[in-house]
């Protein structure tokens, strides 16, 4: 089978992340949450090619340094299965511009878990400021509700 | 779009690779070639569910231990993009049996580039034997041949 995969990027500056407040676009499935920026691959790219041209199409910045942080293996019972490869950008040129699928603004580290967005993301989100390895997180759904999640293969919800 | 995601997994015993020499199949993209073994995502699998699935059906090993290593985009005028998930596994149990795709073989890591195999895997073979940390490496060819190598978005070839 063929699956679905997206990148989803974090770009930081002075401890806060670009989030995108996902309010334009109708039938999101993402809508009214707080996300990074992103989005589906491309034929024939790379992971990094990928990042590099969605930070590009929905921000206007171009990526100059980063770091690839890990996998998400997305599973929902309402969207399906998505992988999704998690980006820290912390060097970038370039001004940033509105987007069309929301509306971008920095969010301080410390303000982001009280933002709605998807449960998983607290997880991901601690990886990344714990510094973690590289890590495949794989996040079960059940509509809203995460039912259950597994880091490098181990159960831990 | 989506995509084909497929692991490649090299289990190791006493400094040698578990190595499948591809004679089985007909019309083998990987015919005659020696290969890791391993294979494509099933639906809501993570990658670590892929490695182990895989490892168990071609070998009938059981992985306990592993090294989730890279991600590989392979891009071929021929066949398509694949996303190659690398792992080293360390750890098993059980009893080797045959392989429907191919014949089984413990291949010390010293005798590997000697055997007929992807211009590329080289590359990831080296970037294992040196213990890189977590990499993405993008190899583009045409036909049989290399024309392009990227190790995490830089060019290298």
């Amino acid at each position: 089978m063929k699956s679905n995969m997206t990148t989803l990027c974090y770009i930081e500056k002075d401890g806060a992340y670009l989030m995108l407040h996902r309010v334009k676009k109708q039938n999101d499935e993402n809508g009214g949450k707080w996300i990074g920026v992103g989005g589906h691959f491309e034929y024939g790219e790379s992971p990094e090619d990928c990042m590099k041209r969605e930070i590009s199409e929905e921000t206007g910045l171009a990526a100059r340094e980063w770091r690839y942080r890990g996998v998400v293996t997305f599973v929902s019972d309402e969207f399906g299965t998505e992988y999704m490869h998690l980006f820290t950008v912390h060097g970038f040129e370039g001004t940033l511009r509105d987007c069309d699928e929301g509306v971008l603004e920095w969010v301080k580290k410390d303000r982001l878990s009280s933002l709605p967005a998807w449960e998983g993301d607290r997880i991901f989100l601690d990886l990344l400021a714990k510094d973690a390895p590289f890590f495949s997180l794989k996040l079960v759904y059940s509509g809203e509700k995460l039912i259950s999640a597994e880091l490098d293969g181990e159960k831990i919800k």
